[in-house]
């Protein structure tokens, strides 16, 4: 089996960070295939530039010319995901949903820690329109920009310690989400820090993926994500920026 | 006051109505200024179309080389408005929400036809997103395409109608928004059939973004549209397909 | 063009305040006439006076002898709105609607600022009856009644850039809505303290009854504001008071 | 125990029915007093009626001159009951609310039956103010006015019935609320046709009056329903009509 | 008439507290009945013991020989209520949902107050799938355990006094419910203390159930809580642990 | 890997059903030990039996004396799971669950179909606790109790396929989820039938344990699933039946 794992942005380092930590969960047989946009921000922090990202993830995946059975979609609150569901036959995944779903199963509430306080309003957007906010106690900024997380491990993960610890004890959630692709890899510490269960986005897309294409499921096309209708466009297939 | 109005696709000649549509309500002194995007569809009816517009959108507004006050999102239930609020110091109005908005003030509950029900739910998931759901009676689909509407205007207008009396007698609704850039100019025919209140979302997003500038009000810059931070893009500003 | 800008309070000096503030943003050849009612308490801050005032409300513009375009009460989180609407084939306006209305196309969330703590409750259900409470942030109270606002506006001043200033730090609200009619005149002040934009209920429902009026349109008669059914009626036509 | 059960409407023969039926149910030494509106409609069927019914209860409560344990506003989604609930130190027991809470220990989800189309928008607002909705699963209209349930009490009956039985069937509701004052004494016929549990606002709101006395608790003062603050009042206490 | 107020653990003498408190508002001439489970835990504080106390109470019901007229389930926010309601024919009274819904009868918003942490999701979810969620201003804990109630008495009154000061003052609940059948007796008390209605369950669940075998209403049988279908039932009858 | 799959029912064709399922789609190493309650009823249509079953599947569970890895408990709409957590290290995954979440990454509405109609309320209220109602369209009765299920499965097929074929035209379902363990092995056929992803919630639940045991995740400790306190229990550990 054969999973994309899709970066949002254009840096290469996380998209290799991204694709180590999906392939170290992955099953015997599955090979992870990382790839980068060819267009976009170096990071993924608001709006214009998830919207940019959206576009550039289908433009990458589309141009992908081998075959595969599943991809992932690895920013945290990102819009997109949508138009992959539509544009593909194989199950589509957003880390966003994988985190937040597999929270449901451990605890009564989950928390995300994600990056810049600008952020939060879009991932909360997100978890409302994927029908899993409910059981949402926040979404808490570590204040610390996602090339951050790459420069400053140490001042990052105290960061996002500190916030988790509130999530658990003043807003009573029983589980972490890791609120952004680019920190794949550091559940485990702040596990040990915060006692409660710790879900990197990317690992649990994974075995979501994997399970997916194992019972045979792929993205209904009756409705909502139906192959778009054919239409005279204008710059697509893009490749964009080449 | 000049008020860009920016069509989410390709088809200039639907641009063309709707800037005529915005100009007949405007105030004088108001001058309207249709934009036609230099990629994407001819028609928008789905995820993968409005992403593409999304970003389209935002490259013919900031491609626009003019002073203007104010941007409207010529689409309903389309992608993007977010971006261009963090990339614009004016407001910028988006059709769906202006129908919706307006619908408020006049009665209990209003519905939206739209075209294709595969539409329905984007359009369903953007009043959600925007905060202007609870009063919605029905999303509901005329089954026509948007370029049907331009081709056979009178079978459209037939569908629209009838489906506008199922909302009113079945789902309760007492105002219909049209659920269409491409419906401008239906709205007089349709309240006539109807005798309700029927909202043509260009119209009432040309006199909010009026009113918006008029009242020296913008978008608030403090935390969800903040102005995106420095960041290395490729492939922007894009000029994409020219 | 007429619209009568109805104080709901019997307190002159308000009526005057709000009818200069009308003005002042009305366009070339709006008419605004304050009208304040023959009967009722001189400041409205709780349910019984404010059930008074929905009354003495529809008194006063049933007993204006002119004709008018639109109708505005200017009472924040009052009742009778739904009244003057069957009453009426005018379109009427809430200031509570009008400003939150308004504030959603500028932020993600707004908050509306108040006068005493009694009155958050009220403002927030008539948020919830008008479907437009999902992007509230918080409705807080400076705990200063309606005459102090007149009496110390300095003091007023101070209290409500105060509550503004937690509402956008600490509640994450990117727009203010000033929750009073009396603070009509404040948001500019305001708006320079606390750096997000700030929406006076007034201002901005004058913009949208003269947009109503101007696209022609005017409250849904077909269920919730049907013209009442004859009855008989003691005490009405009222006049109360007089 | 003295319980003023008070008619939201001026018509004598419908405060009688209303005071018999309390009675009937009411515990041994509890006296029950039908009160009539000195001014307002002689049937209450929209939110023009609705206000003036609120201000008239309240003026018929104020100038009631003996002692008395608790109020029962006998109108089905009527306004007004917070401002009886400010101005007094007893109990105040809505129909609607007293329905609404009995309904929810016997059954699943509730229907509430009433007479006209247009004063369903009016009992879902009261029913979502008061935090009864949750478990409604319809609101009905048999389309029958006011007074014609006492002119045509058997076309009343079928058309009430009829209503019910959908109710159960298609909206699957497990019990039925008589939504109208005017139906009292209606309960035991329906029960019988529908084979579920139908309750009479009336009969509910004397038990729920008498337990609250019983339990020596009243209305809280702290917030929302603190006693009106000293003001100046024109027009009231009103006798307006007198 | 005959109600039987059934603990939910094995603690006999909390069982005889609440009788006591049951007795002393029932009405001349009902006889309250205390039953103490034959098996389950001495004290209930979370999933695994409430469903256990679910069945140990649905099982001393049915092992109750003598006629009775309604049930009362004496535990705050427990399982086990939609069970008895299949099971019997007399109306089942819950107490969390007793409180509640007696609270919103008395002011805008109410608080629960309990004794652990762990037990405030379990109340919580109790409240929503009731359907009384909506006016429930927050849950909170006293951090002591229910047997502590028992014996450090006045302890447990401050700590629950506490508690609901900080309910009123910043959760702006209006009333207060004890969320512990073991509170019972506590509630003048508190009240004295806080200055806002205090509710017992226990004693709010006596008048309602009263007052529905008064009014001649019992669990609708047509759905949710119809009586079990003939099945093949290991172990029940149970007398689990005789 | 040994994951127990845990029947609701005593019913041991249904268990090796049940278990042949899960045992197809387990990854190769795992195990699937399929187990049956001791005590409770043959099927489980209803909250009194469901109830019975929490605690059957808790005993069932604790009385296994081999080490396992992950618990799935295998009955839609069921009471109990929370109980499970609290006793084990394991994760515990209902299938109710395991269903809707698994359908909501592949459509952006799912339905539920199911037997008897007096569960459908159960299940509803299931997927509200869990967080995983809000994308539900709606969950259907075929009618057909849990046994017919068995005995007639052509008469079943038929009438899961109708109701799942109006899920889709009416409630504009994308996904459907197989509302009972006794449904296992009907996926595929629907799915030919109906043309959209069809979800069996033992399957899912297979994968997704598996999925959990895989990343190291478990059920959160800190809160709502704590371990019980020691307690004083009367008959537990139980055999109750034996």
């Amino acid at each position: 089996m054969r999973i994309l794992v899709v970066n949002v942005n254009t840096t290469e380092s996380i998209t290799q960070a991204i694709a180590r930590s999906a392939q170290a969960v992955a099953s015997p047989g599955t090979e992870i295939v990382g790839l980068t946009p060819y267009f976009g921000a170096d990071s993924v922090e608001g709006n214009f530039e998830s919207y940019l990202a959206a576009i550039a993830v289908m433009d990458r995946v589309m141009s992908y010319d081998q075959p595969f059975d599943a991809v992932i979609q690895a920013g945290y609150g990102e819009h997109g995901r949508e138009g992959l569901q539509e544009l593909l036959n194989v199950p589509v995944v957003d880390i966003t949903d994988a985190a937040a779903s597999t929270a449901m199963f451990l605890g009564h509430a989950y928390s995300v820690v994600t990056t810049l306080d600008r952020t939060v309003p879009l991932i909360e957007d997100r978890l409302k329109l994927s029908g899993l906010w409910d059981r949402c106690a926040s979404v808490r900024a570590s204040g610390l920009a996602v090339l951050e997380l790459e420069h400053e491990p140490q001042r990052a993960l105290e960061a996002i310690v500190h916030q988790a610890e509130l999530a658990v004890t003043q807003d009573k959630a029983e589980v972490i989400c890791l609120g952004c692709g680019g920190m794949a890899g550091l559940d485990e510490k702040i596990r040990q820090r915060t006692g409660v269960p710790v879900i990197d986005g990317v690992t649990a897309a994974v075995t979501i993926a994997e399970s997916l294409v194992r019972l045979g499921l792929s993205t209904s096309k009756v409705r909502t994500y139906a192959t778009p209708r054919p239409k005279t466009i204008i710059g697509w297939p893009a490749r964009f920026a080449r």
